[in-house]
């Protein structure tokens, strides 16, 4: 394809994704495809010679389309969203066109010195810590990572670099794989699945701490895993807590954590994913109170700040222990301007790879094209689009809300037995005009409805009411059943409590 | 932005982008910008208002160009190539437009599905065993890793969890934490960084083994390492064997290691990041004789293969090892269709993140409109540019070639001692016309030449060596100076190899 040909084509696939979005209430949310269906109409060989573009163009629409789970369509309400927006994608052509590999300062000082500063930006439009940010005094600073996952291992890499280097310097003659035996990490059951394969990845034993009534991992049950760890003969390294689980977007209670980890030399790690995109508005930011505790801090752009995956924002409050970690030089990679100054930090030593895309180039087009008000204006938005969504469940003496609606989700259940629920979910899934996920909550099936599409409006939520009402017709046996089971129900999570059982809980396979 | 303004905005970076390719010869290859320039142009904080797209374009020009150091230029002659063409943009436009992330088969089949298909393909372009295609019968499978860096981590980690569950199996009362402190893992001096990083990064010792004077890992130098870590009580697990090492570009000896490997179960990895794109040519094959004896495979794809970065092509003989040290389930990501067959697998068990983006769309362009002789073409075009570089090198008396011209490499100095070639490359770096990097090869110092760009031209290539030559006018103090050195460097490499010392290695920091 020379340029010119580019020229065509990339307008019309420029088109072609506007039309998409324009139309995209036109799909349906949930891929009706069965498996394998793809092998079926791609041959099983690359082509030999090359084909025209027009043609593969075409068969985006035949052949991709219909296997696609459209994730930015409004009737998407699974997971929680990925981010995306014009602006985004055309950051992302741009940073394409360049194709450059920041790995370090020389490869491409824009593409390290404009992130330094859009995680600047971005960290004052959240109000972190200043010692946080690479513009401050001092060792801290910001990188783009690929993916919370991906900030979660590189912090627990960097907390066992730490407390090994602490411990050896306290019991010099300590073997080194001895004391790496003994580490252990801590998070709620409520986190997310990759905080637990951190752990697994970076062989130290995550514990699954419960959670309180209200889905938090609070300050006494960290403080009283720690005490039977140590009794153990353990050395508690490293904390993840969460804000804004994915089950219910608890609150993990930070001001508890935070000084019992900075008490024990623990790496308190952050994980505001979903939520920490809630903190450009001040509003929301009490939820973060006690963030000064932390040694670092993850959220993404590419889940609900509009920027497209991947996009996970993290800072650190001394990178010299991810660059103590991870550093491993050679002389090609070697130039006149390496420096210790976090403002021109070499970020191949903060991350798992050595490569790098330019990912501050779409950052930057969405936090310039959409400015801070629009960022606020996006979340209020989805907000209010999901307590109208909980007023519609609350006026249906059929349903619960089960916790609190936060955020953009929200979480609910048809009253009485998980069949119930299990059962209209299920018509749900079978219709496929809508598409959600499901949890358990203090032992119960709920159903999981967050507000995920950039595109949604008071419309597309009472469409999915309407399809909800719809789906719940017919299912309890009798009128009364559902009255007969909220008796049961109440006395239930109250019977769980006393057992001082775990109250709630995502099932794990 | 809304959809029309998208198509404007759009439409003026393809044509952006089309006249930057055009007109690449025009920019400096390495930015000239000092340390700090971009936060003397961009603001402190993030606009309140949203801007127009067309002034953030503007200072696309103004604030970030300056700052690229372009590795899609002619004159770009460092590391190794960055992937990059027009079709491989194009689908990633359409990735991002329809913005998925396909982390298990029900989040878009499509996703799945192609990913699975067109490692069908590559493999089969490769020739690789088909016991490594998602195709054949069996474990096998293939997957789009983020980087070689990730690849070399997952497969040290699925490595790890295999060889723990055969010892225990062995030896039930042995303690898993004491087996994990006794494993090792092997890899060449020569291997690329993110090998030592990984063993680093999973926390597993990486001994990096002198090589032969080729630069060329061999069974016997394995054998004695194992043997002396055996004897010491230690678990060899894994080795990574390089095809294509950054330095130098030689090729491990997998016909000697491979045997090795599977007699002592260790898992072998093999790392052909860089060189495996040739192998799309039959007459390059033989370099990876012995790949049926690995246990994994990776080469990128955004290498030397034209496909923008991150598209890291990895194939394992055996998934189930990935899927049971990943898994880590939860019910919100729960669907209907698990299974265990290799043709639909969940790809998030088979990587660090659990998000993932729809790389195999870019590649599924690249390698439609390219065509299978396209690829071809494009290697053996930049075989052949290499090769007329080093001609060049070779007609001149000063200068010699230090290890043969290997894919796209050329290793070079001038002969002498390394002050010599130290001062031409401060002068090349200096003047700035092309960009290289420097190797230690033999404990003499080297500057490599790659071609890199997949717009260089025989002209670019004559270009680069009439700058070197201009930059090396005046280096040696006398004409003689050289012809005095030649005599010296010419016994140092046997007295070196005399003392059964590193030949060749690459200076680490």
């Amino acid at each position: 394809m020379d340029s010119e040909s580019f020229r065509e084509c990339g307008k019309t696939v420029v088109d072609y994704i506007a039309s998409y979005v324009d139309n995209i209430r036109d799909r349906p949310v949930l891929s009706t495809m069965k498996p394998g269906y793809l092998y079926e109409l791609v041959p099983p060989e690359a082509p030999v010679k090359g084909e025209d573009w027009k043609t593969v163009l075409a068969d985006v629409e035949k052949i991709i389309m219909p296997g696609i789970t459209h994730w930015n369509s409004p009737q998407f309400h699974a997971y929680f969203p990925t981010g995306n927006s014009f602006p985004s994608i055309v950051g992302d052509m741009l940073s394409n066109g360049i194709g450059c590999i920041g790995f370090s300062w020389i490869t491409s000082p824009a593409c390290t010195e404009l992130e330094v500063q859009v995680m600047n930006w971005f960290g004052k439009i959240l109000d972190l810590p200043k010692e946080f940010l690479n513009e401050s005094e001092g060792p801290g600073g910001g990188i783009l990572q690929g993916s919370a996952s991906e900030a979660t291992l590189v912090c627990l890499l960097a907390a066992k670099d730490r407390t090994v280097k602490r411990i050896k310097m306290l019991n010099p003659n300590m073997d080194e794989g001895m004391i790496k035996s003994k580490l252990v990490a801590y998070t709620s059951n409520q986190s997310n699945s990759s905080v637990e394969k951190a752990g697994l990845l970076g062989s130290m034993p995550m514990r699954l701490l419960n959670v309180d009534n209200n889905g938090q991992m609070t300050g006494s049950i960290l403080a009283k895993a720690i005490a039977e760890d140590v009794a153990k003969g353990l050395i508690p390294c490293y904390v993840v807590a969460t804000l804004g689980t994915t089950g219910t977007c608890a609150f993990d209670r930070l001001e508890e954590l935070g000084p019992i980890c900075n008490e024990n030399n623990i790496w308190l790690h952050i994980d505001a994913a979903y939520a920490g995109a809630a903190f450009v508005l001040p509003e929301y930011r009490h939820h973060m109170a006690g963030v000064k505790y932390a040694d670092s801090f993850d959220v993404n752009l590419h889940k609900w700040l509009l920027v497209n995956f991947d996009c996970s924002a993290m800072w650190v409050k001394n990178a010299t222990h991810l660059v103590d970690a991870f550093n491993v030089d050679r002389i090609y990679l070697k130039h006149s301007y390496q420096s210790e100054d976090p403002q021109l930090p070499d970020y191949r030593h903060w991350q798992i790879p050595l490569g790098r895309r330019f990912r501050a180039l779409k950052m930057w087009f969405v936090l310039r094209l959409y400015g801070v008000e629009g960022l606020q204006a996006h979340i209020k938005k989805q907000v209010y689009l999901a307590e109208l969504f909980g007023k519609f469940v609350e006026q249906d003496a059929r349903f619960e809300i089960v916790m609190p609606v936060t955020m953009g989700l929200v979480c609910f259940r048809l009253k009485g037995d998980d069949v119930w629920t299990k059962k209209l979910y299920e018509r749900l899934m079978s219709s496929g005009q809508i598409y959600l996920v499901t949890a358990t909550v203090r032992s119960q099936l709920v159903i999981r409805f967050v507000v995920c599409s950039r595109l949604t409006e008071e419309s597309d939520v009472e469409f999915a009411w309407g399809e909800i009402q719809a789906q719940t017709k017919g299912i309890y046996p009798a009128e009364t059943a559902a009255d007969d089971n909220v008796c049961r129900i109440i006395e239930s999570p109250d019977a769980e409590m006393d057992k001082g059982h775990v109250v709630m809980s995502l099932t794990q396979g």
